[in-house]
């Protein structure tokens, strides 16, 4: 395989190298993920001189997160071209981001760094990639709820359990939000962070109909 | 100031621009930070050809955790160049790492990608880092806590409450690890893992006084 056929093979579908090594993308994901992070945190120190580590930081987060990649898999078609066997909807959500960074890691290997910032800077930002509307756009869920919080003095509590039994790899997260010693949202989740996704999101639910007038 | 002076000022020791803007090492630690986890992720990944992403990232996260780039800043001398006007201990505990980072950042707006890996890579690896040792050390309590679970078959929980209250801005966490429903430890800290480490330490503490033969 190329290494680019390798970046669009989902591990569901991968294949025996000649020394029966499985072959998959999985090494270039992990490979691509540092190097587009690294190529839109330059970016972004550049697009903003004026904005402190910490904006640059939320930005870059919102830019290189799942479902803002999968997205753009989508847009870009290449969503089409990625091989995997496997029908698990969970799963499915990481598969389309995972082969773009796959992708990224496999032309930096192919054409070295200069050639890929120009890839994403030039090509993909400009194209797809709508920057005013990524900065105003709070899809976190959390950081909603704790805006809610400062801005109306409520103490708030995230309570997330992470359950590992003893013969599984893969722990499971639950988490309850508790305001004023009440229960307002419960969420569960492969990850920590989508646990407390869910249950904020369950959260802004209940607050924006017990007490529409405090959260707009 | 020139790039590596600002590199070198903690924002404690912040100086104002000819514009009034506070000049200090927070945004290029942003981009070091995303330059040296790029260059790390690559270098891993030609290094251990045929290990998979999660030793990949484990390894990483080795070589870019704070405690390491603070003691690798100490080998290298440059903790006796940094600029900062604090006392406090626990921020003191991010400045060194903080400026290796900036440095990075710095280099790598100065000299491009190819000069900043050759300076990693060839310089700073070899002479400072050693990768069998970085392999079989685990400091991380969590993980040694849940390779215990596995292996004898333990249910284990990490229950972590981040607590956010009305006024402050700054979250504070508490971690109980339970396993068969008895709490085994508790810790807690600034950030959710800083908690777990410290809950997870106490653990094997008690696991170790009271279970000292499955605990090797």
């Amino acid at each position: 395989m190329t290494l680019y056929e390798t970046a669009l093979t989902h591990k569901s579908a991968s294949k025996l190298d000649t020394q029966g090594n499985q072959v998959n993308n999985e090494r270039l994901e992990y490979l691509g993920d540092a190097i587009l992070g690294s190529i839109i945190a330059e970016f972004l120190y550049n697009r903003f001189p004026n904005q402190d580590e910490g904006f640059l930081t939320q930005m870059r987060s919102k830019l290189v997160n799942r479902s803002f990649l999968t997205d753009l898999t989508y847009q870009i078609g290449l969503n089409a071209y990625i091989r995997s066997n496997t029908n698990n909807t969970a799963e499915n959500s990481h598969i389309y981001g995972d082969a773009f960074e796959a992708i990224i890691g496999a032309l930096y290997l192919d054409r070295g760094y200069r050639v890929t910032k120009a890839f994403i800077v030039k090509k993909i930002l400009p194209s797809y990639v709508d920057l005013n509307q990524v900065q105003h756009t709070n899809t976190n869920f959390k950081s909603q709820l704790i805006e809610w919080s400062q801005k109306n003095k409520q103490e708030i509590n995230f309570e997330t359990t992470e359950h590992l039994s003893g013969d599984s790899k893969t722990p499971s997260f639950i988490t309850v939000i508790t305001s004023d010693g009440l229960p307002i949202g419960k969420g569960e989740g492969n990850s920590k962070k989508e646990s407390q996704q869910n249950a904020s999101h369950q959260a802004i639910k209940y607050l924006k109909k017990t007490d529409a007038q405090s959260f707009d």
